[in-house]
């Protein structure tokens, strides 16, 4: 199958994909390693803060974002990076046993500047639980190869 | 030591700390649970991308980052979470081996206007590597308790 292009991203497209479950030993896992606060590791802590329950990092939310992202999206194209996100922001708590999914819209497109080969794409990106609930919403940019023109001696 | 309250940090402050190293196999380990693009997992990938070898994912940076912020300041606070990010860049890659540091600068702090008991921060934070080169940048809102009034039998 080939890969998508920058020029194969259209705007307003919506693309809705995933479906990852997290839970409670991946929380305290991960959290341990990246973000160890007493609500993301410490159950009894997490009980009596403000949360009332162990919560996901926001980092890990992010994690489980990108990587529905990467195998729904990016690994099917020619996805060069990204230079960077608009805006992050988590909206709802993500707890263990939430089922996570993502609403994908494209907002924008237009070739770089520096680098004719490329193009960027703005995108928001919704995360989702299984309540339909948006408990992280993203804005960021995301760089792809252009489609090559077709050569000389290709059909006319 | 008494926590850090909301009260304690100053506009202008600027905090220096951290220190981790990230190894070829962290990267890997990382990205192929949550960012699986090939200049991440792949070393032979990688070192025919523009990037010219392996590079870490730029979620796992800010994990590291995040792990730097909660060991020197969060964890030794009242920290009650975050609303959000207000832009974030990754401005060069992460490669194995790097070490990194965290440049921490207070911007602004207000009260919570819908809750009395918390107040907001916001913070650029730059994440540096070895050759104090910024490799990400990011500001976003910490919430932080505030110091309760003293009570009618404190000291005067």
């Amino acid at each position: 199958m080939e890969k998508l292009y920058w020029d194969d991203f259209e705007v307003g497209q919506v693309l809705n994909y995933g479906g990852m479950t997290i839970s409670r030993e991946q929380i305290v896992e991960f959290a341990r390693e990246f973000d160890p606060q007493p609500f993301h590791v410490d159950e009894a802590a997490a009980a009596a803060s403000p949360y009332g329950g162990l919560i996901a990092s926001g980092w890990q939310t992010a994690g489980l974002f990108m990587r529905m992202l990467a195998d729904n999206v990016l690994n099917k194209s020619t996805s060069m990076g990204s230079p960077g996100v608009e805006y992050l922001r988590w909206h709802k708590p993500v707890r263990p046993g939430d089922t996570l999914r993502v609403r994908h819209t494209v907002l924008e497109k237009r070739p770089s500047q520096n680098r004719p080969t490329l193009g960027l794409v703005k995108n928001r990106f919704e995360t989702l639980n299984q309540h339909d609930e948006v408990v992280m919403e993203m804005v960021s940019i995301g760089m792809f190869l252009r489609r090559p023109a077709a050569g000389k001696d290709g059909a006319a």
